[in-house]
């Protein structure tokens, strides 16, 4: 590739990807801050996507990564250039079918300008796990049976774009990760009375939605994840091998080994 | 039928239930103060089937309803008598399959001792709503595009017996219903951040799960749901006609109009 632009979100997923890609033009955007000594970075607006373009092909940009969650922004119509302007109408309509939809809208914006959008999972070596037990105990019988109730209950919505996480404890789903995330999710878990949970432990599953472009929003656990978790209470998490972000993979298996939770990468069913 | 016995859990169900049915005999349960003046009542355990039968037996009662929430309680092994010895490891067993499974187990148990388990809806007239708007203001047209979202959610739950609730908000899935019942999905709806939320309000679809046996745990909304949904933001609620209790529908509807919500009852697609 002649040169890779990350579109920077939060996280940690644009700094593992610029020390993967160091001569990469780093994109980033109004209110995530970001510091990367030695990379040449440019800010970036989603209310502007005709200036961003500009940028990214004056910089010689061909590749480009969104790398970390695209939240959906805060736009002010009032500062759309005329690029976008053309755009937001199909981005709205997108949005009405779920997030993956705007996501694979602004992909198709991106690739009708000429750019090829890769996934983060393609260009940094190990960001995903290959199946087996990557920390912690071994998982019960029940573990794995509450492990495949959460993924079921992935499948299931999956084709409706929405869940990239579940929770089960003792055959009971107790969280399925809706827009706020993960950690939202895990909050809630943990704050289940005790009259429900019955001392019951549970699963986090996480894998991608069905039919997902994993060159965006592709789920990532790291050890904040194993840090809610573990205060949720659970016993493990399963990640889908292969399609599930390992971030800081060392920490991530060390807090899980220190705080007693299992993780294990599953092949898809 | 010769005599009914009302299996009293939490809210205002077991009520309606004695004032419609004054010589009904009421069974409530420890740890759920109930006050019923006039009614003849008899505490019963979840620990103690043997002697809950022979109780409802000697009174003559023929068909049971369960009134109320029946989450599942803390039972202390130590305490169970030999029938409930007998039945545990069924109930146990059909609890990994979700609380159907054990609501299920819990029905059979009764039939198997000759009691004729009964539906709430059945025995109070109008506690369920005919379809149409009960109260508020229209809809808007993307009220009605969330209403199916959500809608489309519970459907595709359904059959893995989770989920009586979603929410979704301008296309966006914010909450779907777990254990820990449709309040504190609100209350997750309510904390979702402004920068996700982005001045949605969204809508709250109530129906019972695909299959679910109405005669126990039956989906319910009354005015504590109205001001869940309004502290949460929401634009209305829409539950299925003719399987969600409406309960107190006067207060209910009142509470709606008040708040501004719209509340429309749909029949099942």
């Amino acid at each position: 590739m002649a040169r890779l632009g990350i579109l920077a979100g939060q996280g940690s997923l644009p700094g593992l990807l610029a020390a993967a890609h160091p001569k990469a033009l780093f994109g980033h955007f109004a209110g995530l801050a970001v510091e990367l000594p030695g990379t040449e970075a440019v800010e970036l607006s989603y209310e502007r996507f005709g200036e961003m373009f500009a940028a990214l092909h004056a910089a010689g940009v061909t590749d480009v990564v969104f790398a970390g969650g695209l939240a959906r922004p805060g736009l002010n119509p009032a500062n759309f250039d005329a690029k976008m302007r053309e755009l937001a109408p199909g981005f709205l309509a997108a949005m009405q079918g779920g997030d993956d939809g705007l996501l694979r809208a602004v992909i198709a914006a991106f690739e009708a300008e000429g750019f090829a959008v890769r996934g983060a999972h393609e260009l940094v070596p190990g960001l995903t796990a290959e199946p087996g037990r990557l920390a912690g105990p071994s998982p019960s019988g029940g573990d794995l049976v509450d492990a495949a109730r959460a993924r079921a209950i992935l499948d299931a919505l999956g084709p409706l774009d929405v869940g990239q996480g579940a929770v089960v404890a003792d055959g009971q789903a107790l969280g399925v990760e809706t827009a706020q995330g993960t950690d939202a999710m895990l909050r809630f878990v943990a704050e289940t009375p005790a009259r429900l949970r019955q001392n019951a432990r549970g699963v986090l599953v996480k894998a991608p939605k069905q039919g997902q472009d994993l060159r965006i929003d592709m789920p990532a656990i790291g050890p904040a994840t194993i840090a809610a978790a573990a205060a949720a209470g659970l016993a493990g998490i399963v990640i889908e091998a292969g399609r599930v972000l390992l971030l800081d993979r060392d920490a991530t298996c060390g807090a899980a080994d220190e705080a007693g939770l299992f993780l294990i990468a599953e092949a898809a069913g």
